[in-house]
């Protein structure tokens, strides 16, 4: 088995990949963008793929929720947490006194700025592609920075020495990463599953969304994750990303999708899979499987009289 | 076959019995009660039963919506609208000056009282039990009025002299009527059908009667009658009997109805029958049988991966 | 003082009159429809009526209702249980084996068919056109029946002897009464308080009641009471009497009430006044009068920038 | 007047400042970054800050999103759409032969994809930190690449050659660009006017997006973008980003946002200001002033009985 992940090595989507179950048997190949690991599935070259869909303080990742919502069909077979945790790391005998500038990806960046106002407030900002390759630079000659904001796992992989651990501003960072597959077997349901779908309206009338929403609340359904994100067609022509509780096989689920499908100009489903925090879904009243096979054999007895 | 109606002869109920398809071959039971009317289609004394449901002054006929709503399932087979015009009989020979009471119904004494004021403002009112009954009343010797507010129909049963013609203040009052029956085979879909239920709530929580509507909503149904009736238990307590549009083997109708039993209490079947006024049901976008099945078709393909 | 009541005396409405603080002032006025009632307060002939408005089993008075939602505005200042309990009432020395007929008004004899059915199965039913003229009846010498079914209150105004207590078939039954005047001072909040309304939409549109019900969701407000009511146009065109829990000078009623205003082609307002059973309300979250102030003077702040 | 943008010069973000009213008298600031300008203006080191806030492509820009919804409060004044065009831009003398690599922002590389892969398959792309600085590059001797992907503008500035003219992919993608100030005098309203929030709900509570829709839609106002945003506490706790149509001055809109200030932990108001496009906000019947004016009186007369 051969899975692509968004690379370079030394990435926290690296680190994701290595907690998926059954990883040591799987070979490991690191693509430049989410876009081209998510085209490397559809095109047989890996068999699957891992990329950050969502980040608790970034938000949701654009890249990877479009590249999802176009092109052939692909599902998330597997979900991943991954708590993001930035070191400040330079070149061995570097000391806090010697960093005038600092690389980082801007993102990262924008996540340490309190430490950065506290302990080194006169150090220049030099932006970088990613965190990898600000930590990649140091391991050259010629950097306009003595220090980088990235991964432990990258600072060790580029023989880095840590100066601080932990330093962002918010501790409880977090990062969801998916395994995306092309479609086929579905993940068994666990009862304490997610299924994800982008829906796209039929028009773009007041009131739409909320229609949408009834959808879901007509089958007692918790939306865990909802994103507008633009069609492109025109400013305020959206389509909507959206994760919520339970499995395509559960009834309420299955109903649900089949209202979206009839109400909506198309619905691209996007899986279902097991919750990777394991909680598991609370069934509102009268919406088990068990209520809907009743229903409908009572609907059968009313049919034939 | 034999139809019991809620009598007696001469009534608006008859009217309504004569106008249904093939009563010709009907023998025609006129019933004391709408109780025992229906008591006599449950106990299989009669094979069904015509009552009044709702009236455009008065509203729903309660005797009815209650009697359907326990005891053994009934369901509606079909539907007639009578327009309900009233007369002023007496016995042959009387004038509007000799008249000093006027006997008849509360409910239709209500429903003339603009003419009464304008032709008759001198002339004491008699309450009666039913406005046929206020015709028979002079057809004997001793009554405390000397004419009748009455159906066409009674007072020309009880050979009374009509001395004035439709004196309703409101000239386009209808009465609807159905016909029930015991469960069997439904009445074909026709296009421009009605369906009837009754919901009891599962429990009285605020909010709840905007639950249930929105499973009308969900699946695009438009509701053409809503009444709540006690349950009996406390004050407060109600049960919903509504009227829709649609065939109960419409996909859209038997997905709400699913719903409705899903979240309610009990959802009582009162039949599918066509539309007395022909009018054929709009359906939305989306909620056509062939939409059905094509999203469920679709599902499956997500099912099978 | 003069209040006015559907009477004779005897009535059920008669005990709800006397329950009324300060009542041992007042003038006892019995007039003989809730029609004429209510018009006597419009024209000043009394100052008040007290009139059935809902019972437990039998559901909303109609005559009430409707007499409440046309002609010159009207407000309830006042509401008042009372639990309903019939007695099987005879003349002096009647026993049940002298009992072949028995009279009483079509709804309290429904409300006694169990009792009936078990203690005197072969009586016949001779209707009435209220309980306390069954009653009466018996005071004179001619009746086709031996007994009556009516209030203990009826039984000892008309002096006849009771055979049986408390027969009603549902021992809970009780009558929700209202006392109504010309507007004026509003009784003040108590913080059990309700409203009544009647609701008359602006056009037929299918949902139409949904949005009605949003307006009071909006603003959390619980509703105790809906009752479609004819508009008496045509079939199926129907207006909503509604109760609801809270105080016109409660900012979240006074609130509601200008959005039904502005979506509803008319707000008829029918008073808020003290609920009979005390019953505090429980104020959502965000609705309290201290809510309202606070966003409001929020706003302001905005407003000025 | 001084007017910070997020710069260098030669960025779309430049174009629309000089598309504001007035600005020939404006002193223009270029800013590193969006966090900067906006912290110019919540400083005073300008008296405004012109940033994007949304594209037809990539959607919400998040970088201003979460400027605007922490720190001291801020607000829109004006906004701007700019088309976006992309040019292929070298130094003087170079032919489309010459080019082995092409710099870009990662962003506008993936809107000119469909160009590239046809006239120029074999370019290597060099990923940059913006457009404009793609351009800049170019100016000196030493590059990675021989063309860049950027602004007509930019390409201008640097003195370069434009080898293709509007090669994106979509030809009418735009971007919405405002203007920021401190709070103080609002925009007048125009009647084509639009109000941005963001929303903070008070619990995560299933169903929570659904009521805050409601209060939108109980006072019939139109959303006309919403975006969830991370609140940065943790995984999937959100808050909504959104634009309306109406001026803060408006009684709808003013009754909506106290609404929502009330069943909120938070609302922060982000200014009313008139809509680049022009387009007259069609208010649903009852929603008027006047119609809130209406209701007002009504209720006060209600409330003096």
């Amino acid at each position: 088995m051969r899975y692509g992940y968004f690379g370079p090595a030394g990435t926290f989507t690296e680190m994701a990949l290595l907690r998926l179950p059954g990883v040591e048997d799987v070979e490991r190949v690191p693509i430049a963008s989410v876009e081209a690991a998510l085209e490397a599935v559809r095109d047989g070259s890996v068999d699957a793929a891992v990329v950050p869909i969502e980040n608790s303080v970034e938000g949701g990742v654009s890249a990877t929720l479009d590249a999802l919502s176009s092109g052939a069909d692909l599902v998330v077979v597997h979900e991943v947490l991954v708590p993001i945790t930035f070191v400040l790391a330079a070149r061995a005998g570097t000391t806090l006194a010697d960093i005038r500038g600092v690389g980082s990806h801007p993102h990262a960046w924008a996540q340490v700025r309190h430490w950065m106002g506290a302990r080194l407030p006169e150090a220049t900002y030099v932006p970088c592609l990613s965190t990898a390759a600000a930590a990649a630079g140091l391991a050259g000659d010629d950097t306009a920075y003595e220090a980088a904001v990235c991964a432990p796992v990258a600072a060790q992989a580029h023989g880095l020495q840590v100066l601080a651990e932990d330093i962002g501003d918010n501790r409880s960072a977090v990062t969801r990463f998916v395994l995306v597959a092309r479609p086929g077997r579905l993940p068994e349901p666990t009862g304490a599953d997610k299924t994800s779908v982008v829906l796209f309206q039929a028009d773009d009338h007041p009131g739409g969304l909320l229609e949408l929403l009834e959808q879901f609340a007509a089958r007692g359904i918790n939306l865990t994750r909802l994103e507008s994100r633009p069609t492109g067609d025109a400013l305020g022509r959206y389509c909507f990303s959206i994760d919520f509780e339970g499995h395509v096989n559960d009834e309420r689920v299955g109903e649900t999708l089949m209202g979206l499908r009839r109400v909506c100009a198309d619905v691209r489903f996007l899986g279902s899979y097991p919750r990777a925090d394991g909680a598991v879904v609370e069934v509102r009243p009268g919406t088990r499987d068990t209520d809907f096979t009743a229903a409908r054999a009572w609907l059968r007895g009313l049919r034939n009289g």
